[in-house]
């Protein structure tokens, strides 16, 4: 390829940054997630090349990436500062300048990476992504994209989920175009449907600020098709569920608390008495099927949208397959070029 | 039994009012539930004899009762209204003086019957008793308790349920200290342990209203533990969840939301197969056991807290074995003199 002054403009790539410092099993889950990402399979997926970077302190990543054979194949980016888990969000934005996090999100402002991914503090990852990358034309505050399975294998994303404890009606609004404009890249979908999280379908219910927002949303060009409840999250009728990210954070933590407390109580019931212990044995590709397909790591990788940059978040507690899930949608958004659709559409929105 | 001035006095009771229009199914899942409640299986949980009505049209139920034999078991107290599920909670209580929540909660008042149940109108049924009801001195605000399944067969009580979608720090406090009477008196827990729900355990989490909750809880005399999440209302390290309305519904529904989508997932991937149908067949007492035990019908039955008078509202979509469960509710409360209790405890802790 060549550009208009006739020099040699570089192939198009995937390039994705991982955090080595983020998550409960680092590093070694994210060198798990490396060499499965570096597999022909996992490439297959995307019609462009892909490259793989590591940040992280060199001393203790370089043995690891030696061991594993992986120092041609995955670059090493240095960064001398790690940001724990429990670090206030603030203070780790002004005082850990050489974290993993702050190199990665510098890298990708610069544009020498395409993607960061984190398995780190929410609060730092995003504190110093917007920092450093700043938020989109027109959206004043980033917000957590979570995805939700839903019924006949659809999905529901929802945001915030946990960025913005509190949201005026224009926040939200704004949530609802970012969301709308990842569902049409990442799933096809031409119209998204999208629903406002409330605690009933009438129009009187909720707060101010969500009728509010109602309203905003009912005047928008947006595909809204008014309130949705903590029900609909996991049916066929919305697409994006819009809501504040101290809501989304709670819907989140008690779906997953709700499907563990389900699980053990399934588990201790079928393995007591023999006719159900074997019975259970018996049923045991379809009890194996059901947990893939529930599987919550399957949905792992939040993208941290509105910034000038992309940034996904992993769960914290990720096993290297959901992990290496988080490196897929960061790969996805690269490839659809996803921050400069939602720089078009939240124009093309604000224009109308 | 005589009193001072050697009158007679009638026999402490329990007075139990259903209300025989409320509920998807009513009012045949009504009558089907004071059917159940008129046995001796049901009467044996209580010291106190039980006494139940049932308030509605009177040319509707009567015939109803009469079919079923209920007639001389059953006091039929008449109430020309019915105030619909969609109807606005403000609207009906001005307009429908007649309803049988308004005729109910009048008879609570005047000491007619000790406890009113309705599947009904959440919102109207909160607004219409706390205008004729009142609340406790030193509560702003009754609210909607639910009770939630907890590992190790414990419980956790979570409330607002949605009866205040806005709360200030004060309206917060109200509702743990309501709560921890509720456990001592419902459950025997002697010094209930209060968290408040948020989205993350550090104390900078969460917003302006939650940090103040906080700090005033820390202060009270409460057993106040601090933040919990989504994830902690079904672990044995919390009795008392405290929240807004609005966070409160929307996690009780995605509750709902995810434990349909994880069965109906489960039940299409168990019934796929002979080999998986023959295993689950095998299974059946344990997934039977396991149904059971996880049954929100079994929860059913939220008492509205802070009411000067005993108020309990069922799932709208409740079955008779599950309003059987909301009528024991009110049972319980009325044993235990929750309304006195509760008092008591309030003013306890308000002059502390």
């Amino acid at each position: 390829m060549s550009d208009e002054l006739g020099q040699q403009r570089p192939e198009r790539q995937i390039r994705v940054l991982v955090d080595g410092h983020g998550g409960d099993d680092a590093p070694e889950m994210v060198l798990d997630a490396l060499q499965q990402v570096l597999s022909p399979a996992f490439a297959s997926q995307f019609l462009l090349p892909l490259t793989f970077g590591i940040v992280g302190q060199e001393d203790l990543l370089r043995p690891l990436l030696e061991k594993r054979g992986l120092t041609d194949r995955v670059t090493l980016v240095p960064a001398a500062d790690i940001i724990g888990m429990c670090d206030a969000p603030a203070l780790a934005l002004r005082r850990k300048k050489n974290s993993s996090i702050h190199v990665g999100a510098r890298m990708v402002r610069d544009g020498d990476w395409d993607a960061l991914v984190s398995a780190g503090n929410t609060g730092a990852l995003m504190a110093v992504s917007k920092f450093i990358l700043k938020t989109l034309p027109g959206i004043d505050r980033p917000a957590i994209a979570s995805m939700i399975p839903a019924s006949n294998n659809g999905r529901t994303l929802m945001l915030d989920a946990g960025a913005n404890s509190e949201c005026t009606s224009d926040h939200l609004v704004q949530f609802a175009i970012m969301g709308s404009c990842y569902m049409q890249a990442a799933e096809g979908i031409e119209y998204p449907r999208v629903g406002l999280l409330n605690i009933g379908s009438e129009e009187i219910k909720g707060t101010d600020v969500i009728k509010l927002t109602s309203a905003k949303l009912t005047d928008s060009e947006l595909n809204y098709i008014g309130n949705v409840e903590g029900t609909d999250l996991f049916g066929n009728d919305v697409d994006v569920v819009v809501c504040d990210g101290f809501v989304g954070n709670v819907a989140l933590k008690t779906m997953e608390g709700t499907a563990r407390f389900l699980a053990e109580n399934m588990r201790s019931e079928l393995t007591s008495g023999l006719v159900a212990k074997t019975g259970a044995l018996m049923a045991r590709s379809a009890l194996k099927r059901f947990k893939d397909k529930v599987n919550p790591g399957k949905y792992n990788g939040a993208p941290l949208l509105g910034l000038n940059g992309i940034v996904v978040k992993s769960h914290g507690g990720a096993d290297a397959d959901s992990f290496t899930c988080a490196i897929g949608v960061a790969c996805r958004e690269v490839s659809e070029n996803l921050t400069d659709r939602i720089t078009e559409s939240v124009q093309e929105l604000m224009d109308a």
